[in-house]
């Protein structure tokens, strides 16, 4: 089929905008991440916040991942509901309610979850108690990102001891988001932490690393077992601008219509802030469009994106159907309640975003 | 209850993060609204993009509301579905698979449309000519917000005069979106197009402005029929900062936890991009915090919030659940598939945000 009866079909059958996949490329890039890991000789432990799908995180484990990592225990709930197991939350959880639902999946799943304080510890010790087994607990390291994370190998040894002392929790590793420039520092930081870890008379199964910009460093860190990422399975405009990924490599599209012309330099198309979000990930404009890759989508409105059509030669006349690559593609994938599926060029059915907006 | 028992029963109950409504304020504000409309002798079509409920629609409609205002055609599905009647979608409608969906609905309830071009009019026609009766539409008009709307008099009374000549379509006035500061223009844009319409022999029976932060220039112009107002029924930091709303008026709050301290001059929020949403709605900072004003949001991960707390003397501890007023409201509500609701400062259940994600 070609590219103009495709997208006539796609807007017939489902309507415009359209959040798109292809599943050829998505194949290829869970292959090619795996690969990508075999090579490093580090597990695959893909991260789900990017496609929330519990069929895809199924690929991804066929494929060869050892587990899958989640950002909220929601989206984790959602994947054990899904046949997901070995499953790391990579956040600090808090909250009796959530203490009460984390003990639950810790009875139905292999589950760990990562800590930078106390705090959160004291709250894991309470589920690991009402679970009736321990908590698996990384400890989450911060070398650059400023994010969370203990910013020091002594802070990393001595939650690592606090964890070790207690019944209900179970030290598992540490968990390391490195900046990309930043894996000489964190290897420091895990050589300290790994001995005074080893003084206290615990060890670090699993090291785990995390980021799809950060693929070109795999096997950088010695002593890694793991690593976590998530947006490679669709890719996205910050992955070709950081050299992760080609634009063939982007199989996540957003079908959109342009409704107005109503200047000769400018345009609108039918998707805005409520569906390529206005999350700019560092780039000038939000998105690449395909068939007018000097258009630039320079801001949005909740429903209606603004076309700069003042550098693009061809213009687009009202009425035609274009293919958006977003800047980010996990929160585009959040927006939406499912994604229509390509094979081979043609529509091929729809999958849910299972784990949608499940923020908690 | 005192706050600091509510903030625990909302955690406890539905977990953190989480979007509240106060219906309290909710409803002061939607009587403030229509008491702004009837004192400038307009009807009240207040835009129900900003709560995508049924619920909230009617009761906008039982204060005295004369219809609502629908973004896209799925919400306006969602609202017949839910009771509502009078629906003015405020969008250039395009495709077969709308159109048939239009037809559909416009047999179901009093339904008008807008368009900017004769694209969208010919798509219409269709629409009317499958339903059997006349589609309503009404011009879109640009004076100075440079989305969607033709930018002179002379082209919307062109475009009235080809809807007055299509038998499957109605002429129904003319929508305008005017900037703050663009009434005067208006005014003229509207008064050379009154007298253009008239010549054709048609009128405008709908004449419609719009913006929460208009409200100040309701009554400014003369022969408007009727306001489209969204934000005002929860408000948020934007309207504060144009004046529109007090703090006392947000009536939307997303109960957070600080889940981090990892720096002393930072902190963690559990509510990143994929709550509180990247819409920076020209501020600075993502967000107010109620209990420390001073720290500032200044960006965000999906799932973390960045807490610059350098300025702020009282910095929070791990664990403390703080209430944030959003800088943008109507895509905050959209990120979740309920809002849970306050009355008398105690939590009396939750509101499907039952248009969420209608993208089509």
């Amino acid at each position: 089929m070609d590219q103009a009866a495709l997208k006539q079909e796609i807007s017939n059958s489902y309507g415009s905008p359209c959040v798109v996949i292809d599943l050829d490329k998505v194949e290829a890039n869970i292959a090619k991440l795996q690969g990508q890991c075999d090579a490093a000789g580090v597990k695959n432990r893909p991260h789900v916040k990017t496609h929330k799908s519990p069929e895809l995180a199924r690929m991804q484990i066929s494929a060869g991942a050892s587990g899958i990592t989640c950002q909220k225990l929601g989206e984790a709930e959602v994947m054990v509901d899904g046949g997901l197991d070995n499953i790391l939350i990579s956040y600090n959880l808090l909250g009796q309610e959530k203490m009460e639902r984390l003990a639950a999946l810790s009875k139905r799943a292999n589950i760990a979850v990562v800590a930078d304080n106390p705090v959160v510890l004291e709250a894991l010790s309470s589920a690991g108690a009402m679970a009736g087994q321990p908590i698996n607990v990384l400890v989450e390291c911060d070398t650059g990102q400023k994010r969370a994370g203990v910013e020091t190998a002594g802070e990393a040894v001595s939650l690592a001891k606090q964890i070790g002392a207690s019944a209900d929790l179970s030290f598992k590793g540490l968990m390391f988001y490195p900046p990309v420039d930043g894996w000489p520092v964190t290897q420091s930081f895990f050589d300290e932490a790994k001995a005074g870890i080893a003084d206290a008379g615990l060890s670090a199964e699993i090291v785990s690393t995390g980021g799809t910009p950060n693929l070109v460093n795999l096997g950088q860190l010695d002593g890694a077992t793991e690593h976590r990422s998530g947006t490679s399975i669709f890719n996205d405009r910050m992955m070709m601008a950081c050299g992760a990924a080609t634009l063939d490599e982007c199989a996540l599209q957003v079908y959109a219509t342009v409704v107005s012309r109503a200047g000769p330099e400018r345009g609108i198309l039918d998707s805005g802030s409520k569906t390529l979000t206005s999350d700019p990930g560092g780039l000038d404009g939000f998105g690449y469009i395909l068939e007018y890759p000097d258009a630039r989508i320079k801001g949005f409105s909740e429903e209606h994106g603004f076309l700069d059509l003042s550098s693009s030669g061809a213009k687009p006349e009202v009425g035609e159907i274009v293919r958006v690559v977003p800047n980010h593609v996990c929160v585009v994938v959040n927006m939406v309640d499912r994604l229509v599926t390509l094979r081979g060029g043609r529509i091929v059915g729809e999958l849910p975003v299972a784990a949608r907006g499940r923020i908690s």
